[in-house]
């Protein structure tokens, strides 16, 4: 098939391409290269039916553009702000880069007349839930960020472009995903002030907010097994493993991994910053009802991209 | 109080705006007059202690300037683009009105100060849901239609701007609103097609879509109760009457109170159009522990509204 890959030279974008090329697939990739790396497809480069298009998602001809052509049997959309963090300092990037870039794709896709298409939302629509594992069919849910709410009206969007115009969506509820390429979040952050600082850190809130990681390959094997199985119009799969961990227990295997012992300095509270979800835990037996299941522990998954960004420091010094 | 009123002209806002003032408030309304009425504003432009801005909701610093000076109190977001039906014929619209709109009031209400904010979402918000009625607490909808899919995106900005900015929100699922000044929907529809000829009549759907109507007062009435009463920082509530009708039913209202017998040409199919909620019917006890209650039936909504249409004439030439 063809697929279009937003936030194809991104760390999950770049991943998926390398999959989708390597299963013999052609594939048109769209980024703007604010945080995606070009060096993520050098492999995807030398292969002749790869194409990278540099734009960007609030240029809705740009995307057109792009799907105009050759037939896209699939849209996969990738591209987002994912900095959840700092989302009130910037309250408008979340609308644009997300909410208005998310309508754009669907808007592209339905005049290319693409008929399904995929997205990368995240367990954080939950908010702050009351059942764990947190089913997808959990009570309608209260945000408590501004990126949560963006990406549950991305969600909204594909289910109504959907319903409206006759395509089939694919919504993908991420735990926070981990592996080669990793270049954003928390296991990020903490080989980086450790590589400045080994003898101690500070860590947002408690220690004790209680997470869920899935490795990138992991995560792709999922969202192949979903458009190729899932039936529905609207089809919505948490994606995670079966286990949590406390952010101490990630500290802990970074640490060991890396040989220091830090003073670990918490700066309290139960929540990290405004809108950080003391306990992300997804259940995922609807994706496992399809056969899908990880292949990494979240251990596994968060040594693995420890010893990746030891092997790329480069990307540590790329972003500040 | 000081009230700031987006979509001031309009049918629910003007009518908030008189009961605003009568009850002592100030008021500065906000309307760029596409589908609001002036007139509708007659009385409260007697009123000293009220004040019409007239912008746009996609010009930011607009409704900025509009909301500056004096302090304000509460902010009752109502504008929005309220075609449900006619979604797939313009996509963009639901985005810009509804959601950009919504974004542009909550941050312009944030850099003012305004720490209180109300919204009228609607039961659409819910989809097609499987449980009757459906409380507030329903499970994680799939959105059916460009309109629920934009009023649930506001949703979430109005909660995480709640959750990251200390403020206080309101968020009112709307059944469909009847009254005096009611100027779109389906009893308008109806009331119209039977004054062009009284002979016959189109219904869209099999006529068997059970809908759920409250009059506007009784809309009123609830949102002055809620933001007096409700404590939470996020306080979302149904607002409906405990009782449905079948879109047959209401014809038989507005043909009887018209005094015409006109023979029925029903398009068929369960939905009216696509993203047409075959049943909209809310659980409303939320509301209702806050001691309100609707005063009007479904049916007395419906033949006051019908009488009000029939006294102003005007109307039906205006909207075509």
């Amino acid at each position: 098939m063809h697929c279009f890959v937003t936030g194809c030279a991104g760390f999950i974008g770049s991943n998926l391409v390398d999959r989708l090329l390597q299963d013999g697939h052609s594939v048109t990739g769209f980024d703007n290269l604010s945080t995606g790396q070009e060096n993520f497809l050098a492999q995807a480069r030398n292969c002749p039916v790869f194409r990278l298009v540099e734009g960007d998602l609030l240029d809705l001809p740009a995307l057109e553009s792009a799907m105009s052509g050759s037939k896209i049997d699939l849209v996969v959309h990738l591209a987002a702000n994912a900095d959840v963090r700092n989302g009130p300092d910037q309250p408008r990037k979340d609308l644009e880069q997300n909410t208005i870039g998310t309508f754009n794709v669907v808007e592209a896709a339905r005049r290319a007349g693409v008929k399904r298409i995929a997205f990368s939302s995240t367990g954080s629509v939950y908010g702050e839930p009351d059942q764990f594992p947190t089913p997808e069919t959990a009570k309608f849910p209260i945000q408590t960020s501004l990126y949560g709410a963006s990406k549950v009206a991305g969600e909204g969007l594909l289910a109504a472009y959907a319903e409206s115009f006759g395509m089939q969506a694919f919504i993908f509820r991420f735990v926070s995903i981990l592996g080669e390429r990793y270049s954003h979040g928390h296991v990020f952050d903490f080989c980086r002030l450790l590589k400045q600082d080994p003898s101690r850190m500070r860590v947002l809130g408690d220690g004790h907010q209680r997470k869920s990681y899935l490795y990138v390959q992991d995560c792709i094997n999922a969202i192949l097994i979903a458009v190729e199985k899932a039936t529905d119009k609207v089809n919505i799969f948490n994606l995670g493993t079966d286990e949590y961990c406390e952010v101490n227990d990630s500290i802990g295997w970074i640490t060991e991994r890396l040989g220091v012992s830090p003073q670990l300095d918490y700066t309290g509270g139960t929540r990290g910053w405004t809108g950080d979800n003391p306990f992300i835990f997804l259940d995922c037996s609807k994706i496992r009802s399809l056969g899908w299941a990880p292949k990494l522990t979240i251990r596994e998954g968060i040594l693995r991209t420890v010893d990746y960004i030891c092997e790329n420091h480069w990307l540590l010094e790329s972003r500040t």
